[in-house]
């Protein structure tokens, strides 16, 4: 198959903005990203959109046309992805798919999600549909609580503490303070991430992720093509897997086993190692996930996350870099936006355009977006 | 890109069953479709879900590696494509994609809906949700509205009259009873459809399609590994095109451009003209949705859709026999199952497998699927 290449990156603003329809969010982002490179819409040969519950949060079914014809991309298929939380990054493997098979040369790659026009309890009901409804979320358990049980069970085979949780939180928020994007541009102490009131023992408020509206975008070309456009970043490697929906029916629940498998395939594909990895933007939704992430990855061995992130080696200036952007911890959390926004940031750090969280000497990075709790992981290894 | 192949069939009865889960309807149609060709969960590469609005229906989202582990179909890509009524056309179109760009070898297709456990008031706010929200159902238009708006505007534009119309419904109606798994297997005459109740000026209730439960499935082979299975069906051509998503945006409601598309690329792929195709399943959501597409696909000049069916043209023993399953009208339409059940019925009548509805001396068969009032389409061609 074809090698392939990101040519151009775009975002909004991650934030609270219920004024704005999913449409507005999506053509910005998708506008952004095809002026960066150039390109008119009618070089785009599909649109793939990732969206998690648009249907739900808005009312709106068959966005990907009704986005389409808002950025002047007429005739070509323009297909919604979901796979939970994993929506963007379902729609990114899949396009990779078609360019790489030789269907398309470019094809633009989108992610949204608007979330804050629903009451809290309602979000947290859409949000608790991700899991196994019948089996999960009838019996109470929404996401906070799902992880909840995740991060004990992490606690009490591995020693993992409350410090080492609150380490990702102050560290991402660190980082989302330099980034304009980011939702919550706040630094938060240790002290006070154990001090946040409580969501679900044993977290708190700061250990969560954040309800955001927002979208992300990135236009996918043959590497063949990609010289026509300025430092493109190719895609190594890029994987896709599943597994059960219910925590309950999972034989172990501090590890997921779709990360383990996607990550075993993109690092093939990509012929590299854990340890070649400079920097990665992983799927943080609760701290601990960020945690599981570096483990399941090869990053760390089992139960030494935490303690490293608490020794600052996954800062900005530590040994591997996890989350500039913020993660979804501060830069936000619009759900279907989110795989695709960890593109765009690889994306601009890979070619020095990070701005104020710009890190030095990056040749390889890594995309991890997970989807509910656990039953969908795509793992993406770009270089320039 | 590689040729590829359907090497097996499966689905559920369509009918009303609220008491079955969308996942138990899924399961059923997978695994008789693997039991068809004796394929092992493990041999299945990547599973493509097609379904419009389980969330909304059922409140589960994330259905597709439910769905996977359902079947034992564990670590791989299990994904949702959603394209409103296309959802399972679009499942298809991207499962071919992968399949013939060389990313997999076997591929299972699967379209569901589960809908009848909603009112008919919520069924129809959720199927308005595939048109433009703001714009349309904002202001009252249901999809049979919309239909309605089509239909009046056809009959003005071409002569199209109501008995045009009724010889759809019992034409299809008449398929219908020959097929075991249609949803409302009623013979209807020409005089019942006219006298039938009002739904949407100038539509009636036998008009309208179904609201049903149900799902389908297909297997996907790469061909030069189709040898190793009986009789298998090769896909010849198959595109997914896209409009614009509101009534009042076309410049002509007569006709769907992505329909339109979607064939000239089908047919440019299969290296065939309308004139080749010996039969088709064809997307009668509403009786005029045949006609239109009739005339959208070359099968029939504008305007003589119509009349061509009340002459018996496009009946089992006609010249080009439609919808032979009994279509949407009388096999019934869950949503996302629709465009993967159009497959089946062509993969079934193709190996002389349709049973009392079997039609003879056929070998190029077709399939439309549309999404909304036509902002999305899949056309696909087949033969032996």
């Amino acid at each position: 198959m074809r090698s392939v290449s990101i040519v151009s990156a775009g975002m909004t603003a991650f934030g609270s903005f219920p004024e704005r329809n999913i449409r507005d969010l999506a053509c910005e982002a998708g506008r952004s990203c095809l002026d960066g490179a150039g390109v008119s819409p009618s070089q785009v040969e599909a649109l793939y959109v990732g969206n998690f519950a648009g249907p739900s949060f808005t009312g709106q079914n068959h966005i990907a046309p009704w986005i389409g014809a808002g950025l002047g991309l007429h005739n070509v298929p323009c297909t919604r992805f979901e796979a939970a939380c994993a929506s963007g990054g379902a729609a990114l493997f899949h396009a990779w798919t078609a360019i790489a098979g030789g269907a398309y040369d470019m094809v633009l790659v989108l992610g949204v999600e608007s979330m804050t026009s629903q009451s809290t309890a309602k979000t947290t009901e859409i949000l608790a549909s991700a899991g196994d409804i019948g089996a999960e979320a009838a019996v109470g358990a929404t996401f906070p609580g799902l992880f909840g049980l995740i991060t004990s069970r992490h606690m009490h085979e591995f020693g993992t503490t409350r410090q080492h949780l609150a380490a990702v939180a102050v560290k991402n928020h660190s980082n989302g303070l330099l980034n304009p994007r980011a939702h919550l541009r706040k630094a938060v102490t240790i002290d006070q991430v154990l001090a946040s009131r409580p969501i679900s023992e044993p977290l708190t408020l700061f250990d969560c992720s954040l309800i955001s509206d927002g979208a992300a975008a990135v236009l996918l070309c043959a590497s063949e093509r990609a010289a026509e456009f300025d430092r493109p970043v190719r895609i190594r490697g890029v994987a896709q897997a599943s597994d059960r929906l219910a925590l309950h029916e999972k034989a172990d629940i501090t590890t997921f086993p779709a990360v383990l498998r996607a990550a075993e395939k993109a690092y093939a594909m990509a012929g590299v190692v854990p340890s070649d990895i400079d920097f990665a933007e992983l799927h943080d939704c609760f701290t601990i996930a960020e945690i599981i992430a570096l483990e399941d990855l090869g990053l760390f061995p089992r139960g030494q996350a935490g303690p490293a992130g608490l020794a600052g080696k996954t800062s900005r200036d530590g040994e591997l870099p996890i989350n500039t952007s913020g993660g979804l911890k501060s830069k936000g959390h619009p759900v279907g936006a989110t795989g695709v926004a960890q593109v765009c940031e690889v994306f601009w750090q890979l070619r020095g355009e990070a701005g104020e969280r710009q890190i030095s000497d990056v040749s390889l990075g890594l995309t991890e977006n997970l989807g509910g709790s656990g039953a969908t992981a795509v793992v993406g290894i770009y270089s320039r």
